[in-house]
Order: C-alpha cells, then structure tokens, then sequence
C-alpha cells in the first residue's frame, strides 16, 4: 500500500495489480482508513488515466456480485444522470422503456446536497421498497422488464466504503473517481447498454461545456472497455427540469408523464432518453423507430400499466399513478411573487436545490432524515413573460418561512428581453 | 476541517486560525486520522507557504510546554543535522561547546532508514537515559550546562502524532511538514539560537544543492520568524562521516574527538558548528575567537569533561569517555577487501546505512529492537590510494556473512584518477 500511494504521490500510474489490491482490502477491512485517505487524495490531485480509471472501474465492479441477464429473452438497457435539480426522469423512464420491450435493471442513489435523488423520491410512494437483495432485484427484472432500487451491500461493496470516505476526506470531485463509482454500480447490475445524461449547466456537478464533455466521453469509453454498449447525451441544467422540485411531488410529476400530462421539458427528455436506450439495445434499429415505439407505448397506456406493475412488485400503493393525492404533501403554501415585470431569465437550480435541503426535504449530510412531503412548485419558468406580483413559485412546507419565499425569489432572475431559446439536448457523444 | 481540506486540496492557502484549529484536534485526538491524511497528502502535493509553514510550526510548538531558560546566566544555543550515515556529531558538540560557556538543551531522535539517530547511539552506554522529563531536562541542563535527550510528550506532542501518521502515508517528504516538524521539536526545548547542519548528497534527505539550500534557507527563515537566532551549514554527505557506522563505535568515536584522537572530517565538522553555535549565541563575538574558545576546551579536558558529567548526570556510565571497552561489541569480524587497485572514488553512505540496518544495527520500521553492538569500521576513505587486495572495511556482526562484505565492498567505487577534494562545508547560509 505504501508503494502505491508513493507513486500516485509521485505523478506515476498505478498498475492493474495494484488497483486490484487496493480494492480489495479496501473490501475485506485490510487497508486502514487512513492509508486509502492519502491515496484518494493522491489520485484526486495527481489524476488517473484511461488504463487506471478502467482497472479501477473493473475492481470496484468484482467486488461484490455481477449479475447477468442470460436467457431473459430481451435486451438489457440502464440509464444514468450525473444528477440534477428537479430530475425525476428514471421514475418514469425506466418502466416506460420496458413497456417498449427492453429490460430495465436499475440502481439508483440517494440524495445529497442540492441534487435529489430517485431513491428518495420513490419512497414517497407508500409501501414502495428500495432495499432489495440481488436476488429480489434479479427475479423482479425477470417478471416484469424493469426494477428501480437501491444498491444493495452485494453490488459493488469497495463502492460504498470508498463512497464514505471520499465523503468525508474532499475527494469527491475527481473525475477517475466519479467514473469508477458510478459505473461500477452500473455495470454490477448488468445491463448490456448504458445511456449516460450528463448534466451541464449551474445546476449540476459539471458547470462548463468541456468539462461535462470530458466526465462524458470517459463515461463512455471506460463502460465500452469493459464491453457494455455506451452513448452519451449532454443536457442543459440552467433551470430544473420540469415543474416540481421535492420527493412526493417529483414522483407524481414522473408518473404525469406517462399518462401524457406531463411538462413539457422533462417529458421532451424523457422519450430523446428512452429513444436512445431503444436503439443502443437493440430493440429500435433506429431513432425513428425507436420513437415511434416510445409514442405507442405511451398512447396504449402500457408505460403507465408497467410503472403500476413495478410500483406493486415494490410493495407500493399503485394507486399512485392515478391518484397523487395518496402521496405525502406539506399543506402551508406560500406564493413566490415577481417584484418586477419583464421575463425569466434564468432559475438557480443550485438555489433552489439547497431551499430544498433548508426545508427538510433534502441532505445536508448523509445521514439526515429526510421529508418527502416538502417541495416547490414552479409556476413560471425561463422563457416566460411576467408582470411585478406575479406568482412565480409556491412553497409547500411545514410552516411559514418568509426566508425560504425569499430565497426562492431570489433564484428568479428577471430581465427586460426573453433569453435566446435553449435546446434540452445540447451534445450528443458516442452516436 | 472539511473546509480545510478543500481549500488545500484546491491550491489555496490555509489561515494561522484553521491551522491551529487543525493541530488542537491532532492533538486531542477530535480529528479522525484519515481526514489529517487527506490533509496531509494535499500538503505534500500542493505545499504551503513560509506563512502557512510559520503557523503549522508555530501551532505544533505551542501543543505542549515550551521551556524556557530564564535565569540561567549563559545563552542556550542548540543544533540540528538533518541526518547522515556516521553522523555523530551531536555527542561530541554539545559537551564541547557547554565546556565554551553556552547552554545546550538538546533534543535528539531515533534513526530509521538508512541514517541512524544520536538517541539509540547514546544509548550504547551501559545505564545511559535518553527518556527525560521536561522537569529532568531542564534541571540538568541548568546545572551542567548540556542535556542530550530524546523528545518527551511533553514537548510538541502534536508532532510525535502527526510524525507517525506521516509515516504511514507517504507524506514524510514535504518540505513544510519536515520544516514544522524539526522546528515544532527544537524550538520547544526552548534554545535561543539553532544552527542546522543541512546535509547534501547521496546519504542525505537532500540529495541536490538546490534543495539543500531550500531547506536551509526555509528551516532558517522559519526559526527566525519565530524569535530565534539560525544560521546554516551546508555540508557534504558524499561519504560517510568518519570511520564508523553503527551504534556503539560511532559513540566510541565521537568521544574519541573530546579527547583529541577523533579522525580529521568529524573533528572539523564537529569545531566549524561549533564555532557557529558560540558565534550565533553571542559567547563569541566573531569565528577567530570562538575557534579560540573551541581549542582551549580540547586541550584543558574541559570538553571531555563535560561529557562526563553529562554521562553522568543521565545515568551512563562515565568510564566510556575513557575507557570505550565497556560499550557493546559484536566479535565477528570480517574484512573487505578491494578487487582493484585505484583510489577511492566514492563511498555509497546510503548502502552502508542500509547494510546496517540489515545486520541488525538500525530500524526499517520504527518498532524494530536495534543491536548497539554491530557496525561497520571503514578503513579507507574518498581519495585514499588502494592495492588489489586491501583491506577497505571490516564488518563487525553477530555472524559471518558474506553478501555483506559483498554490499560493503560494492558501496565503494575505485576509480584510476584521485578524485579532486571535496570541501565538508558546501555552503554557509545566513552568516
């Protein structure tokens, strides 16, 4: 260990023997905190290249079980966001795909900081279990074409405990890292094909163009190394995605897509995401196609009916793709009113991510509890003319707080002109 | 400290409060080793400034007591080597230059590596105590002047902390970590002046001029900012320092210089910093008369009587100062010959250093037990002319063993050509 550390400490790459070691000692408890601390920071400063990041990706992942999907009669297909403000679409996307004829294994997070996460969002629906086993997850995907759950201590464990630690040591923002933890739990689940939404904008973990390009293009390469199927799409995070901004709300705005109500922007990306998995498995031979499948879907009502079917496998109510009103909801509204007229110029995801963790319905740290019933609700967003007193936004919280309608003021910008239109899809890697 | 770790990791610059806040909870204990790990990698990758390095000295200084010398009518005055194979000069120095009328309250380490420390050689003295209490220390060294002592928890406990956790990280070479570490130590014994003896070439830390000179220049501006008088020597380490290397004979040998019969290069390291010291300290007003003072402490015995008295005053036995057959000797001995004719070109101190370590006279790890009695006698030095044949070394051990007369034999180089002369002193920085 003090040889490797040594060399990432000296600018060298570290071999594929060695990572493997690493890893599993970080797994099997062998290796101190302390000694991975110094690595993690070695490897965040010092950077890891493609041949590392691979070898490193493919350890993580044979840490645990690596499930496979052989004899299931159906391509296999994932979607990952690097996270954003307002990103419900894996509710939605992941049984609207299997309803075209792909199978969805899906392994989603929690929320932390000012982006939510699909994890906690499902849980507002009651009953609905994320904790499943390997095995749980395995047979559901075999029934039904499509799970989304937590990652369970048998996928990708050296994940989880590097996770903690990077947590708490600033070694989060590495980009070798980034990859490795995220398509280490990817591929553990299996699937044949993976499209990565790689958010870009203020709202999101990479600010600029290139650098969302950069986390993108590695995304790719790394999950191809490992022999899955990879395309990238980079999307804009300059405002939320959609009209709601919480837990219970987000689901029920997801499940408002697939009975073809819901926002425009967020269902937009829906069906570009799922049209792009279809065709990266597979099942589409091409785009046209591929939507053509996402439309019928939709329109039968067999997108909503595998969300019901997913959602009762789960132990939710699946009354819930009906019936919002069976979701947890904060009764004290209180409007966001615009002090000038003109339009919306811009939304502070960010902003507005982090009113969220201040009313409870997000994480600060880890281990916080979280409210699901708290939100914001976007009236207005960019693009949209307004007068002085408009409501732009309604706070839905367990008390009045005049800082939080402040706040979420505040992360309006209004300007005299309306902004140049912005397209939801600003690259496309890897087609 | 989350905070801290971020700002460092980033390139930025720590404050004297959070560097503070940083060492208080090393030394509480509050602060979890792997966070001072992320810490400390980050600071050996992206260093600190003479700033930053003032407050982390500073902050460790003040973990503890700091002595003072109030009332004792002589000015203290100490040294600091940063480290060679056959370095024994403290031994020798600090009765010398007590007999010249200074005070010298000295702190000393253990070796480790290739480069033994003047503690475990002390400690080849049957009865001699290296483990005093602050109380003890000061007590003695207001009595007779000289104290030669390993470091007490009492004094800048924040280092021995983070000493270890360095080096189980591979953070041990920053330069600002070395800088604080030695200094934290040094200054908390309290000296009012501290001449460092910066090692340079391939036995030392510093293998170059320049970052020898870094070091000094640092180690000095540091010690300056914080109230005390510094100066530094650069000086050669291109071959060991006299004619033994090991525990007791090193100790055998630098008594040997109090009594006149010490070999020539560590008599005149040993006069040049100690002329510095009574210089620096102001018993001296400039070099002619402390060489003056230096010469009359040889040639009275008042030097040699010193180191009596300390001896004595730690519980050693004082007939070493005479009678150096009363120390540990290992009785096999075995000579290395040349396989050439030629002159000394070079003598690998760093082989040598090891070769011990390896008979058992030094630690590769800091838990090992060292044998005091083995060593290495070298008979030939740099320049010095050679037949086929001759005796170079002998190798005293517990048993024969030929691959270490081997080592021996490779660590020197003969070449056809006398080398040209090296001078001891490289540089003299601050004078």
């Amino acid at each position: 260990m003090r040889d490797l550390i040594r060399a990432k400490r000296d600018g060298g790459a570290l071999s594929r023997d060695q990572i493997g070691r690493w890893i599993r000692g970080v797994s099997d408890g062998s290796i101190p905190d302390y000694e991975s601390a110094a690595l993690l920071m070695a490897i965040t400063l010092r950077g890891m290249d493609r041949e590392e990041t691979v070898a490193l990706t493919d350890a993580m992942l044979h840490s645990g079980r690596v499930l496979g999907w052989n004899g299931i009669g159906r391509p296999t297909v994932d979607k990952h966001s690097t996270g954003g403000v307002g990103d419900k679409i894996s509710i939605a996307l992941a049984p609207w795909v299997a309803a075209c004829g792909a199978a969805v294994p899906m392994i989603v997070g929690r929320g932390l900081g000012h982006t939510g996460g699909t994890r906690d969002k499902l849980e507002a629906i009651p009953g609905f279990r994320t904790a499943l086993s390997a095995e749980a997850f395995s047979t559901q995907t075999r029934r039904i074409g499509v799970v989304i759950a937590g990652q369970s201590d048998e996928l990708a464990p050296a994940d989880g405990k590097l996770y903690a630690l990077r947590d708490v040591t600033e070694t989060v923002e590495s980009r070798p890292l980034i990859v490795a933890s995220i398509l280490s739990k990817k591929l553990a689940a299996g699937a044949s094909g993976i499209v990565f939404d790689v958010k870009c904008g203020r709202g999101a973990i990479m600010q600029t163009r290139e650098g969302a390009r950069e986390l993108g293009r590695e995304l790719m390469d790394v999950a191809r190394e490992l022999g899955r199927k990879a395309r990238v799409l980079i999307t804009a995070m300059d405002q939320p995605l959609g009209l709601t901004i919480g837990n219970a709300n987000e689901t029920a705005e997801a499940l408002s897509i697939l009975r073809g109500e819901g926002p425009a922007d967020v269902t937009e990306l829906t069906r570009l995401l799922g049209s792009a998995m279809l065709v990266l498995c597979g099942v589409a031979r091409e785009r046209h196609e591929a939507d053509a499948r996402m439309e019928t879907s939709l329109g039968t009502g067999a997108a909503i009916q595998r969300a019901e079917a997913m959602i009762q496998a789960q132990g939710g109510d699946p009354r819930v793709t009906v019936d919002p009103s069976i979701l947890p909801k904060a009764t004290r509204e209180t409007q966001v009113r615009a002090d000038r007229k003109g339009f919306v110029a811009e939304i502070d995801s960010r902003a507005l991510g982090l009113l969220l963790v201040a009313m409870g319905g997000g994480r600060d740290v880890k281990e916080s509890e979280i409210d699901h019933a708290v939100g914001i609700r976007l009236l207005r967003k960019v693009g949209d003319q307004v007068a002085a007193g408009d409501a732009l936004a309604v706070i839905e919280a367990r008390r009045d707080a005049p800082e939080w309608s402040e706040a979420a003021r505040r992360s309006y910008r209004i300007a005299d002109e309306a902004p140049p239109p912005q397209p939801l899809v600003l690259e496309d890697l890897g087609r």
